[in-house]
């Protein structure tokens, strides 16, 4: 039993362009991880209609689940509504329940619910929507496509809604051994562990500190009792490891 | 005349199971855009020989350059110059040069160059090197795929080697406006400036800070006159901007 599959896609110039360091994706990574939800690719890409459409029908198509982040709030480069509506081949309006809870969010701070605020009541039909516990304006979902905000707090948040309703598998544990070693020198023991434990992820990540190279060694399983017997084995080979 | 475009690969389980948090691609993201080479897509994957060499052979036929970090170390979950090789349809061998090169460095350190070590000299037929200043193992270009290290400092260091060497185009300037005011109450104004500033790339991002909102507004554009343009009308539209 394979765990379930999953894709991010990132939407925004500001990443593109060197001037934000996104940081989304990382978040994402982890509750996946913990949900068992595989995830098998992250992808970024600019605020261009074309673009992002093919980009969610390919991803969405491939991945039993497709998430995106940015492009929903209420400004002219905020068009990825849209364009996941294209991709799924289906209208978009703006929409009673999502307008109703922008129109008393804006009523409580003494604002009226403009033609830009309203943009973001804009829902592509037959979507449910993703609470923001935030700022409000929603999230939403159509069929296995999340889409969610760039904010980063109001990302999390959203994320924090979603993934805990999805269908997910065994966790994906890990566990690390670090050593003052580089990772040329322990190359070769760690072959043959990675070779005796065909269901344990082997991964070896060099470091430097002051000089001096060490290695993080991290085994990765969803089957607890093969990441247990790995970890063991690995403790064997490096005793110096920590 | 349009910029050179690109994309850029990163391999590594590490970072599609949450484990590390990317920042490569942001690095390389500003160098690019200073080069007047158009970053169009990040895309992240994982350690799986048949992905890489789809997703390299993806990426150079659709981009004037493709940047990989990650796989070229000395342990058996690096596989990226022979993904490489194999989507470009190049053999992948040992190459002189490079053994040469790892040969003087664990030599000085009195160290022993091991079936591993030499694993990092193995390049792709035709390739030429990329100088790796930080711990000497090379990266490589293989037609327009320049192949570089994961670790950051080695990354980036490859980067300032390979980079200026490319022809780019008019480098992309930004310039920035930051205002204590939410992003739908300048969506309407902002609108009209994009619509009137067509070369110019115009993006809103809302921030938050004590339980306020405000909103960076920023102008991008690789024709300087234009951008100079486009920023008065923004400081004229919204005269408290800083």
């Amino acid at each position: 039993m394979s765990n379930p599959t999953a894709a991010i896609l990132i939407i925004g110039d500001e990443i593109l362009t060197g001037r934000t360091r996104e940081g989304n994706a990382w978040v994402l990574a982890g509750m996946l991880a913990e949900a068992g939800i595989e995830l098998r690719q992250i992808r970024v890409i600019g605020d261009d209609h074309g673009t992002i459409v093919d980009a969610v029908a390919e991803l969405a198509a491939r991945h039993d689940h497709l998430f995106t982040s940015g492009g929903i709030g209420p400004t002219h480069d905020d068009i990825t509504a849209d364009a996941v509506a294209e991709a799924f081949g289906r209208t978009i309006s703006v929409r009673e329940d999502a307008r109703a809870l922008l129109a008393a969010y804006y009523a409580g701070r003494g604002q009226e619910l403009t033609e830009a605020r309203l943009r973001m009541a804009r829902i592509p039909a037959g979507a449910t929507l993703i609470d923001n516990p935030v700022s409000v304006a929603p999230g939403f979902t159509v069929q296995n496509c999340h889409v969610m905000a760039g904010v980063p707090a109001v990302f999390k948040a959203m994320a924090e809604a979603i993934v805990p309703t999805l269908k997910g598998g065994a966790p994906l544990r890990s566990r690390s051994l670090q050593m003052m070693r580089p990772e040329s020198q322990i190359a070769e023991p760690l072959r043959a562990l990675a070779l005796a434990h065909p269901g344990v992820g082997f991964g070896s990540y060099p470091f430097e500190t002051e000089g001096r190279y060490g290695t993080n060694l991290v085994v990765r399983s969803t089957d607890a009792g093969a990441l247990d017997a790995a970890f063991a084995a690995l403790k064997a080979a490096f005793p110096e490891g920590k």
